[in-house]
């Protein structure tokens, strides 16, 4: 059996490498005290749990990478950018290697998006990963209650890669999109790129259908999407799915030209009216926020 | 069953209660926007887990202000005093009553040290509550490290009332000593009063002699503590217990006049050396950071 402080020595070194400037206390005292960035701080906690959020047998590293990543989307889909982070693991793993692929899972992701691990707690039980993210605007934050009636609706990038990329990873088939699940990206690019213009924003971490009808409902909307536009891997589920973490956002007309020429183009548009509309061939398609019935 | 969006009602009036002068944005959307207090910023993790940090069948009420109150405590220790949390629940409760519950104890204590939740997630699964805390110094951070040769040693208040109050409950007995288990107070009163002197402070979370032996440890000195200066509620066994979030702390001898007008006496000072030694009666008492083994 390991002991308590044989995990928090695999901690250790992610701590200790933070820079000075950034945290004035870090590991070992009773709090940390991070240094003031005299700016709003913007915060998400996701709570990630074995064989809901991510597989049995997912790889430790895995763990550690999707539960931050997934946190950091949320940050992208305020239109900020990731500055620290704190990580509460609940773990029941007895063996000192997985603490040490799950701490380098952490210093993969931190090291990627050059943020600081400013604190965390370990228990024993049931493998549960709580993570606190943390960060500030690149200009002020995008809601999600903003969207206007005309304005145009885009997503960052292709939806259904994580779904099949779990299909592949549980079919044990080799496949470049199992990294598209376990490794996915948070779009800070794109975030930082809409920050000056966007009117709304979600990150797509339940499928397009329910997080584009949040932005309807906060924003007092509706909206007419087409099929044929949406960027797919699979068929018409992926827009129901999740697990993607593309931004979902949305702009006036105006914008049209300068982000058709970053190659992104309109999945549809802001509409008066509470309704999320979605249109395959022309014809509307009937379904729930978990997906559809039938074609009208 | 309840729902998810039943369980996420019950804690609306919650973060919907939030001041806006210091949350910019709350609830529902992707992430909250804290407003900058332009102070660095001290942060704290404490994960509680059913059967390990509280007992099975503790009310919700209880779990929920114990679990935030011990996170607490954590600021108090290092001198700064709180301002936010966010609350990370995992649970497989199925009544909605007890989620109310465990609201309203949030309710009680953030009331209490007029504090803000400003984020949090619920998911299904064994009861774990990783509470997250976040503050200011009321002065400079009181380290654990900066214990000086000489140096006094205090206890904020009486040891063991934690101990007494979880065995009278668990043998269903009434006693005032209920409420200093499930209800611990985080003693931002003493660290507001000793910021501007003490050299060195830790709360008596793992019991004072594990929890005064890091103040030695990363001081680098040693201490003597002797009994029968040392406030107890039962036996010698309060010394190793833990559960009191008292504050134990260091200072020169020179404020000893000061913290005596406030009716606190020295348990002890700090000496050269890397040993704690506990006297009883002028003898040496062996002890492991545990408990102890025998008189010599």
């Amino acid at each position: 059996m390991i002991s308590e402080s044989d995990i928090l020595g695999s901690f250790q070194h992610l701590v200790e490498n933070n820079n000075n400037d950034f945290v004035i206390v870090g590991s070992g005292d009773d709090a940390a005290v991070i240094k003031s960035q005299k700016k709003d701080l913007v915060h998400s906690l996701d709570i990630s749990k074995e064989g809901t959020h991510f597989p049995d047998n997912s790889s430790a590293e895995d763990i550690a990478y999707r539960s931050i990543a997934v946190a950091l989307s949320d940050l992208a889909a305020m239109g900020a950018y990731p500055s620290f982070i704190t990580v509460g693991l609940t773990s029941n793993k007895t063996d000192i290697k997985w603490y040490k692929d799950f701490t380098r899972g952490i210093e993969i992701i931190t090291n990627e998006y050059d943020i600081r691990l400013v604190g965390g707690d370990i228990t024993y039980g049931d493998l549960n990963v709580c993570v606190n993210v943390f960060g500030y605007c690149y200009k002020n934050p995008i809601l999600r209650s903003n969207a206007k009636p005309n304005d145009l609706i885009y997503i960052s990038g292709t939806l259904g890669k994580g779904r099949k990329g779990l299909t592949d990873w549980q079919n044990n088939k080799k496949s470049e999109y199992i990294s598209d699940f376990f490794r996915p990206k948070a779009r800070f690019d794109i975030a930082e790129y809409i920050s000056n213009f966007a009117s709304s924003c979600i990150d797509v971490s339940d499928g397009l259908i329910k997080d584009l009808s949040s932005i309807c409902k906060l924003s007092k909307v509706g909206a007419i999407i087409k099929f044929e536009d949406i960027p797919i891997t699979n068929d018409i589920k992926d827009l129901s799915y999740g697990d993607d973490y593309e931004l979902c956002f949305t702009c006036g007309k105006e914008y049209e030209d300068i982000l058709n020429a970053q190659g992104l183009k309109p999945i549809g548009k802001i509409v008066e009216g509470l309704n999320l509309e979605l249109l395959k061939e022309n014809k509307k398609v009937k379904f729930t926020e978990s997906g559809w019935d039938s074609f009208e």
